[in-house]
């Protein structure tokens, strides 16, 4: 899949559409979701124009896939989740119901998160 | 907290326990979870010992972090669902229901996975 220059995160990072931003760095920006679905809920996302996770785990340099890595547990902390848990959750493709096609991984906490989907409570 | 060197994802590394393994390197290991939510699910994770994603972020080095992200697409792409689509899921701690104090990242697919937990189907 082509990268679409015109995705919602692409428009936030060049600066086209306003984001309550969270973190930041050379490599990554972080976000706060504009429809939450907990307490905390961020998006962490890479400054390269990467379509999915598919796409950035091929074509990212080391030094990309490690700052998207550290920045997840960074944000956490920072918005204060890492000490009560959180959820980190990445969707990909169809199957995966991913909504922008730019790479992103949630951040999810603030409340008890349940069990994961396909398992009953 | 403490890693416990007993938990069942240690002694898997270790080769206490057997599992069925999707993919190996110096840094990760993966292998298919024993109780599937999905046609595919494996479970993605670091050789060191490190309890969660909080702790994995801040003393994991650059190439176990890279790593570890690396290697989720590739376990995704040898599981087939690469083209489909697939879901990554990490939970840390209590609020994000963390079951094994090692941390793993789910990766599901092989069928539509719905949307993420907490807002409406």
């Amino acid at each position: 899949m082509a990268y679409d220059q015109n995705n919602i995160f692409a428009r936030i990072l060049r600066g086209d559409l306003p984001c309550k931003k969270a973190f930041e760095n050379e490599h990554v920006l972080a976000f706060h979701d504009i429809r939450p679905l907990a307490p905390v809920h961020v998006l962490v996302i890479p400054k390269g124009a990467y379509t999915s996770l598919d796409d950035f785990h091929e074509k990212a340099s080391e030094a990309e896939q490690a700052a998207l890595m550290k920045a997840i547990g960074q944000v956490a902390r920072q918005a204060g989740v890492a000490a009560g848990g959180y959820r980190v959750i990445a969707n990909t493709g169809g199957d995966g119901h991913q909504e922008v096609p730019h790479l992103h991984f949630h951040v999810l906490g603030g409340r008890p998160l349940g069990r994961m989907i396909g398992r009953p409570e």
